[in-house]
């Protein structure tokens, strides 16, 4: 099944996303998945919006905000980082987020490099508090697609990754939850302007989404709609006028146009 | 006018403070406030409790939690960290707030300092980009109080704060959100058991939270509820069995016991 987020009426609706259609629901499927199975989330249709003149929001405003930093093998190679001996997450901003479809905005003062990074993201669907790996991978709700776009320069000045990550619109997130798939077992692949730029296995982590949930859930409660961002083995430059597509085979296509600051298009 | 976030019935439910009882109210003030001022916020009251019977949430739950580091000369010299040249912030996660009266659980797995830190809160009333300082100054809502309490070896061990700023209870926000006051002109007091630790000006900042506002929304929008929290002077280690209370005149007092994990009183 995939549920998405749509603007509908100005307002947004939860939605269940056919071949065709858009099928606006009455609530959100995380509220519902304590009680019931991901499949039948006890809600009803209030309406249809084909699939082609939806407009995506993102695919989940989290209550928390998870995202993993280095876990791909070949990423902290190329960063010349240790490989991390636990699990450890940061975090990121709602302000950041967009939909699919949506513009990312480069601001004007970002000089240095500006990149997309291709990520698997974990949407959780249960409430988790000293978790077993079995109940980590049980409290999975679906699986999503986020660019966790930063500007190179203001990630290695600032002390934190407050705007090099955070600024408006450096995070797409959808086009949906896709709840029927084998997550670990696809590629993902960074597209721009059509064009690969990257490809690697999705699962070729150092520590898989259940491993974190486990090391988090030791010290937090994790509940229905966070979110785990869970890294990227490549990045690459984008740039304004570029269109950047990531794609995880059995999920998705997230895909966004880049836009200078100060252009409305 | 004080504003704080009560349960009743099972639910979270905003209310107006007054001497002897809380006045429930029929929505938020803080979705009011773009519309109304402060002091008519448009809503109507559908309940009363005493205020002695209160039971107090996290006085807002924020859509984005932003936290000043390094912001009081003294607390930085006692670091021997360099005084920030502009203001840059960090974020805190919601799954760690908790309101007055509820315990602070000290992990069992925290074996170095435990310590409180006492901040004042600046609560927005308004959406806010590219702001000026002056626009800054009239967007916040009202301001309120927070504990950063934080377990020092996770600090300095961990590559991020996430868990020790973040673990479950870390966060005490509140108790109310006042409107009415002048915050930077104030004095902030920490006592643990009643007796004084540390007494500071509220106001004896690098940078004051209307800097933080202009700085922060040159690259990201800021909206109503968004909170941010300005640093501490000077912190106090807090022990199972303590009550830490901390003052801030004009404010109020936000008052927690600290409990070892495990123990459900």
């Amino acid at each position: 099944m995939r549920y998405a987020r749509v603007s509908a009426g100005g307002r947004a609706v939860w939605g269940r996303v056919g071949e065709e259609d858009v099928e606006l629901l009455s609530g959100s499927p995380l509220e519902a998945v304590d009680r019931r199975t991901p499949d039948d989330p006890g809600l009803t249709v209030i309406g249809t919006v084909p699939r082609a003149e939806a407009v995506w929001l993102p695919a989940v405003v989290p209550p928390v905000f998870y995202a993993v930093g280095l876990n791909y093998p070949r990423h902290i190679a190329h960063c010349g980082a240790e490989v991390p001996v636990r699990p450890e997450v940061g975090y990121r901003a709602n302000s950041a987020l967009t939909g699919h479809g949506s513009p990312i905005v480069k601001p004007a003062a970002v000089t240095g490099r500006f990149e997309a990074e291709p990520e698997l993201v974990a949407v959780i669907g249960r409430t988790l508090r000293n978790a077993t790996y079995e109940q980590a991978r049980a409290s999975v709700f679906g699986w999503t697609i986020g660019n966790d776009v930063s500007a190179r320069d203001w990630q290695h000045r600032d002390r934190t990754f407050w705007r090099s990550k955070n600024s408006d619109t450096f995070k797409p997130m959808g086009p949906w939850i896709e709840t029927d798939v084998d997550a670990l077992a696809q590629t993902t692949t960074l597209r721009v302007n059509g064009e690969v730029r990257a490809a690697f296995p999705t699962g070729d982590m150092v520590f898989d989404p259940y491993d974190y949930l486990v090391e988090i859930t030791r010290h937090i409660t994790v509940r229905p709609g966070d979110v785990l961002w869970m890294g990227a083995e490549s990045t690459c430059r984008i740039e304004p006028g570029d269109t950047v597509d990531i794609e995880i085979s059995g999920i998705g296509v997230l895909s966004n146009p880049v836009r200078p600051e100060g252009n409305s298009a």
